[in-house]
């Protein structure tokens, strides 16, 4: 199978996190972040629910990638390594009660003279867990192990020319998943019908290209549900003059264009509602006119509140940055639009710009997802902002 | 809304939990695990991609649930606890690089007097990081900690006749959901419209009830990429003469019912696919003839080995325990059919019974989802169990 970037995308990743780790005093980094294994590997595939890590030394020329014995093959299909630093641990261990894979890991480090080195770890990385964390310290009692969090993470901050037209790409699937959700909703219908109808227009794609699963489940908020955000779709039937928020993405190679929009079930919706949706339309659209290189983020989102005026209520972050995502997540849990966050925007980083507000009777959201560009910014998709409505 | 299943099913949890901590010397319990949170408490939301924990303390009569605030409002949609036992953290914490949400769940601890006690922690859970658990250790100087892993995981392992009927549910979107699977895939087609068609099925379910998220995308391994069994599905379009293999499941409010396939896109398969097919089968049906109450899980593991007779290698495990899962897994990671597993099976018990052979040149899988009943076992879906042809 052909590597998705080229071997020399995949080789300035690798030299700038060995600066990154250079300037940090490590001389190796355990990833176990699935979306960092795969921005510095290439290996992609559904095998993060054991324990994988990849490590990556100063004085070696490639990361070295240990999971499961059975995955080395899915190494072979994704990942731009040579054989020799591919490994897999023993069958017996997965899920064992004796045994642990952080064992074999821990060996590894040791085989390649890393055993007394000064070691960098993902302390709140998804899938490493604190048993993962006291067999490693135990299996390298010389080991020195420094907190390395969202090293990698932050090199995905600006994305390549390769990476953004994936997110295009995205973005296009992400317009034909919102019209399907728009267009599925009626007084009547099941949400778990509009929830299928979303999935298979994410997963089926375009003509010339499909979609990949999503890192997070679409979320539909409807009515007075829509004061619990993270909640599952059911088998409820929609109600006719409720809002239904949709909170959705496309997702092409683990590269995801999430979008946001609202619609209401009914030719007019109430005042309160038309007045949020305009006052909430008008902010993101000034975020947008607003960001540009050089701006930083809590700037951004300071043009937010500036705009709303108090008029809607919203204590949550404006954004954040965004990209490659795994189960549970597509942000980088790096840069927010909120307050204190000083970080500069630069041409080619990406972000989701959410501007959601939730009520007890509803919510109204809607979002984007952009590029940062050499001017101002692009969306990913185009796709009116409004409250739709329908009926 | 109304509660999934009734009061007193999880005060009988609650209590069974409590026994089982006092026999563990244990005063309270950090339960992480988001199937565990859902089992104790009905909590069901799309949060944990953020710090949660359900705090559960012997002289506690209800869990507390703390979270993030704006998802206070999930657990009203769904867990049985009073408003007392339902706590957010603030939400400048989110994914803050200097504030972190265990600080306020260890003043949570505090404040029910728990800090100076023996608090038992789920060492190996999905979204407890190292972070996570060096934060909690820091903030709660006078408790002592003690590998709680597994704990709660383990009185999931019986259900109850309402948990059965809900995977029984399951059981029957499955069939609809292979049916599917079998019917899309043809020659040409890609294998990204066969995972459309796939995820639709999932979650349209039936006209009784739809399907929810399953903790894991669908498995599709066609051909030679079948020897490496975890790759996410493509655009690639599936060949004549293959074998296509479908690893798959659905769900019915967060209950799994797993089922693998293999299909073969011709009228005549290669003799020697045939022929593993023909053993495979043979060795699933024995493992499911031999299945009753009183048997160990190493004893069902050795009836496949005696059955297949090294005519086929398998040296992965053949079953595992199952039920409740969230992404990315909904193994309950206690119970496995292998060697040296001598959990010995119970009415109500409930596992993936999964035989898979994988070859360089593609693979063969069958599986099935089942209770253990009084005197045997049943099969939560009902589907041939052979190698099917199409052409």
């Amino acid at each position: 199978m052909a590597l998705l970037f080229e071997k020399k995308e995949y080789l300035s990743r690798l030299e700038r996190a060995k600066d990154r780790m250079e300037k940090a005093g490590l001389q190796a980094l355990v990833v176990v972040d699935p979306a960092n294994i795969y921005y510095l590997t290439g290996y992609d595939a559904l095998s993060y629910y054991v324990v994988q890590a990849v490590i990556v030394a100063l004085n070696e020329p490639e990361p070295i990638w240990v999971g499961r014995k059975m995955d080395i093959n899915n190494a072979k299909f994704t990942a731009w390594l040579s054989p020799p630093n591919v490994l897999g641990w023993p069958e017996d261990m997965v899920q064992s009660r004796v045994k642990h894979p952080m064992t074999f890991i821990a060996e590894v480090i040791r085989q390649r003279g890393l055993g007394n080195k000064v070691i960098g770890l993902e302390m709140d990385a998804d899938y490493f867990n604190p048993r993962s964390y006291e067999e490693l310290k135990r299996n390298l009692p010389e080991a020195r192990f420094e907190d390395a969090r969202l090293l990698v993470s932050w090199l995905r901050a600006v994305k390549s020319p390769a990476e953004l037209a994936l997110m295009r790409k995205a973005g296009k699937i992400m317009e034909k998943v919102m019209q399907t959700a728009i267009d599925e909703t009626e007084a009547g219908v099941r949400e778990c019908d509009v929830a299928a109808a979303i999935m298979q227009a994410q997963i089926k794609g375009t003509k010339d290209y499909g979609g990949d699963y999503t890192s997070f489940p679409p979320l539909i908020m409807p009515g007075k549900k829509g004061s619990a955000p993270h909640l599952a779709w059911t088998d409820d039937r929609f109600e006719k003059e409720t809002a239904i928020s949709f909170e959705l993405a496309a997702c092409v190679k683990r590269y995801h264009s999430p979008m946001s929009r609202t619609v209401f079930l009914g030719k007019n919706p109430p005042q309160k509602m038309k007045e949020t949706a305009e006052v909430t339309v008008a902010g993101l659209n000034a975020m947008l006119d607003f960001i540009r290189p050089g701006v930083s983020c809590e700037e951004v989102d300071q043009v937010w509140k500036r705009q709303v005026g108090g008029k809607v209520e919203k204590d949550s972050r404006t954004g954040y940055a965004m990209g490659i995502g795994y189960p549970p997540d597509w942000g980088e849990h790096t840069a927010c639009f909120r307050a204190g966050d000083r970080t500069v925007l630069q041409p080619g980083m990406t972000y989701h710009v959410i501007t959601g507000v939730w009520m007890d009777e509803g919510g109204f959201e809607v979002s984007e997802a952009l590029e940062v560009t050499d001017k101002g910014c692009a969306t990913f998709a185009s796709f009116p902002r409004k409250l739709f409505t329908k009926g």
